[in-house]
């Protein structure tokens, strides 16, 4: 399969790369770097992505961002930057790549765990995990030949504690491979609709 | 208990209010009426709200807007308008309210079931909901002063089955009843954090 990795620098981008390159041709795509530069919060940056790599036969994206916080510290424009930089973005990235995906092509979104398992300061991420679960629940119904929508949503990476650690005290960590599998099962199986979570 | 409904005016407001007037003191507010106008979408109309109620014991939201379309009609805008008015609108009632509700008081939000129980129109609100979701989730571990937040979920009222019925083939309609009950519960029980589906 030709497969579009959206954010694959980071460290769910380089953990799905890991599991797929053996596999599939992966064409990597990112703000700063990447096969290809796109930023998701510019639609036609999208377009033109998807005009570059020609039809493909899945789509991942593992970026997004999300303003954290203490409750009384959040304001509404705070939650606002993660529905568009974490939501938004990544339904842009699927409405736009409706007719760029092959029969039975599949979208595989990136959400997180704090709307399962919350911190003090994950108030904006969990309002964006929710979202995201709710689109790719509803528009798995009415993706037109055969596509399917999933989103993964990792617990804390074994690769990303050293950086985030402190902030999920007691949190157990996931491996990057484990992390990998969930997008690998989204991309060949047969799954569609649903939240992937990886505790 | 002394109570905002804002929203009263339709038709899970008024499921609320009639399961609330008997037993607390309810302020109705609204956008075109109630005791009280107050637009969610404007920050200083919510301030304004709180001031003229001086403190209450629990506030209850009925109101929120979304698009609805197919996906392949469906717009980055059209998301985006039911994020900001139907889940930034309830997450600024409650920051707005963190200092106007009483000790272990709580805030009621509204959401649906089309994240649960999808149809091909409704992407734009299961987004909204599962955003929903995912705030209370998150929100109801930093709330101070033992304030708590939950969202109820109704399903397809009786009330609205006439004007919105057509929308949801083979859909078991929820009695009023049953609806204000499930705020009912949420404002006198201990529950916080939850989403609280009424099916």
């Amino acid at each position: 399969m030709k497969i579009i990795v959206v954010g694959a620098a980071g460290d769910i981008g380089r953990a799905v790369c890991a599991e797929l390159s053996g596999r599939h041709d992966v064409i990597t795509a990112g703000r700063t770097s990447g096969d290809i530069r796109v930023d998701l919060a510019d639609e036609p940056s999208i377009a033109e992505m998807y005009r570059a790599t020609g039809r493909v036969d899945a789509v991942v994206c593992a970026a997004g961002e999300v303003e954290f916080g203490r409750l009384a510290e959040m304001t509404g424009d705070k939650y606002l930057f993660g529905l568009k930089n974490k939501v938004l973005t990544q339904i842009n990235l699927v409405l736009a790549g409706l007719n760029a995906v092959s029969d039975d092509g599949s979208f595989t979104l990136t959400s997180g765990m704090l709307d399962r398992d919350p911190i003090r300061v994950g108030s904006g991420s969990a309002t964006a995990n929710g979202a995201l679960a709710g689109f790719v629940k509803a528009a798995a119904i009415d993706m037109p030949r055969g596509l399917r929508v999933n989103v993964v949503s990792p617990g804390l990476l074994e690769a990303s504690a050293e950086k985030y650690g402190s902030w999920f005290p007691g949190f157990e960590q996931v491996s990057s491979k484990r992390v990998g599998l969930a997008y690998l099962k989204c991309i060949e199986g047969g799954l569609t609709g649903q939240m992937v979570p990886v505790d």
